[in-house]
């Protein structure tokens, strides 16, 4: 039996948080163990919201791979890979555009938001797309298994018509993939809002220092009807007790209890989760200081995974031209 | 001072007929001449309409570029290649797509008669998108020059729209085509509607026999208010009439006074355009039976045009990702 195939991957777009270590990090470095992991770094689509400022791109493009290594994910396990020079997505994305319909693609609920607020007309053509092109990214490598949140899901199950009706149309040479849906809520910000988010300023980066984790944490909102230490408190409404439930699982009911009788007070509670994230992140600095130290090693792995994607990719496109019936000189 | 470069091409999906060789096919011919002159075998975008039957593809892969040398494409001087062996024509289309909205793409001609019918949202994803496709078919090789019929300037007026965005956005390396308009009115069919066409039934092909072209023609319409031979006739509603005007240019002046005058029959008409067009395809014949007793040699040579354009796609594409910040590695 072949081995099962994840695919996963970010955009481009910004370095990576503890959101992202929550969320779905943490769980590439267990999957690597299990599966042939294929990491996109997602410039292409990048490009749909930042076509207009390229420039971030390359930069974040190394600062991720760093996240990546520094949380764990090993070079020699997963297979991280630049999207941008695996051609055979693009060439994908195009053969599958011809029977997705432009109302597929409205239904996506992230085009749906986007297209009420500025109007299908107004959209751009690839942002309309890039549920296609994501297809693409999960077909060209025949991944089996693609780690999702709830909100991604309906991306997901349009991908798995999209190679279904390739199948049906040509021949049967993709994959169907199925989502992993990851049982961890989405981590909160800082500020109490719902998504930990760089450009929201309510980050904890993964390459924090011990003052960065600190000052943030200090910082950070609880219950505000907590005025005094003795308050009693409401840990399901503060973003601290989120991070204890999601960084220190076996100690979050011991939290809850000190907050709602009040007999731990926010600061004390605060201390005690800044110790156990800077426990989690003291390590990944490090790590990630060997690795920013050799830049050529670290574009070499990005060559070699991207190498290996693409000769992935070239057994795919062989199969599918000659499904397509477009592979005219055998 | 570099060569100009024309691009022209055809959607693979028919054998080419009278109509392409009075309206581009001739033109090209006189081009090779004069410009470095690029012909796409445009498989992609054939798909756009036959993507549930992509076998009819391949055959008139090899038809049309029979068609092609027979009426004197000189593959020596032209570069006759298949866009679907150009991988960065897709991720051109791909990086365009970025920056094009779905507004732009609805005021094309094609799609809006399309849109009108079927709903824009019934469409097909990449048909409302071909027009971007088209953009990356002209800007991958700087082609300068771009044959095209009054119908398709608005299908070249986005692609220069597409070139002068691309420039400003990144770098100036891509360049702004111009149109060379035909002065060839579109040929009529020989059932006397607008457009000579294959699946309309009403269309002469290139490789007709002598007997099909005398065939053809007989069955011609020709004006229904000439009864009687001497009955005076109304050339500019007859097809024959308009053939000997893009046939027979030199000649038509004295067909049109002799059918106006009723002193030519149809029947002598026909015959002297079904002399002309076998004297035109008579030699077009010959060339095609030498080309298609060869056909190793002719895959060869649509081999080389391929290998001659991915190199050009290449050195282009290597400064678009320059230009977009896309060139991580140097």
């Amino acid at each position: 039996m072949l081995q099962e195939r994840v695919l996963t991957g970010d955009r481009v777009t910004g370095k990576l948080h503890l959101g992202h270590y929550a969320g779905s990090l943490k769980n590439r470095v267990a999957l690597q163990e299990q599966y042939d992991t294929f990491i996109l770094l997602a410039d292409v689509q990048a490009l749909t919201t930042h076509f207009d400022r390229p420039d971030v791109i390359p930069r974040h493009l190394r600062e991720i791979t760093l996240d990546y290594l520094s949380a764990g994910i090993d070079p020699e396990r997963a297979t991280i890979f630049v999207q941008s020079m695996v051609p055979e997505i693009a060439e994908l994305t195009v053969f599958f555009s011809m029977f997705v319909t432009v109302n597929a693609l409205r239904h996506n609920p992230t085009v749906k938001a986007e297209s009420k607020s500025a109007g299908l007309g107004d959209m751009y053509y690839g942002f309309l797309g890039y549920p296609v092109s994501q297809a693409a990214d999960i077909a060209f490598c025949k991944a089996t298994i693609v780690p999702v949140g709830d909100d991604q899901l309906p991306h997901l199950e349009l991908a798995r018509k999209i190679v279904r009706r390739f199948n049906e149309l040509y021949k049967p040479v993709l994959v169907e993939p199925r989502p992993l849906v990851g049982d961890m809520p989405r981590l909160v910000g800082t500020d109490g809002s719902a998504k930990m988010s760089k450009s929201l300023g309510n980050a904890i980066e993964l390459d924090s220092t011990a003052e960065e984790i600190a000052y943030k944490i200090r910082r950070a909102k609880t219950d505000p009807a907590r005025v005094h230490k003795n308050d009693p408190g409401h840990p399901d409404i503060c973003p601290i007790y989120a991070y204890h439930q999601a960084f220190r699982p076996g100690e979050s009911a011991e939290i809850r209890e000190g907050c709602e009788k009040g007999t731990l007070g926010c600061s004390a509670c605060k201390q005690l989760i800044a110790g156990a994230l800077e426990r989690l992140l003291e390590p990944m600095r490090e790590r990630r200081a060997t690795y920013a130290a050799r830049p050529k090693d670290v574009d070499d792995l990005l060559m070699a995974g991207t190498l290996r994607a693409r000769a992935v990719a070239g057994e795919t496109m062989k199969e599918v031209r000659e499904a397509m019936c477009l592979d005219y000189f055998g």
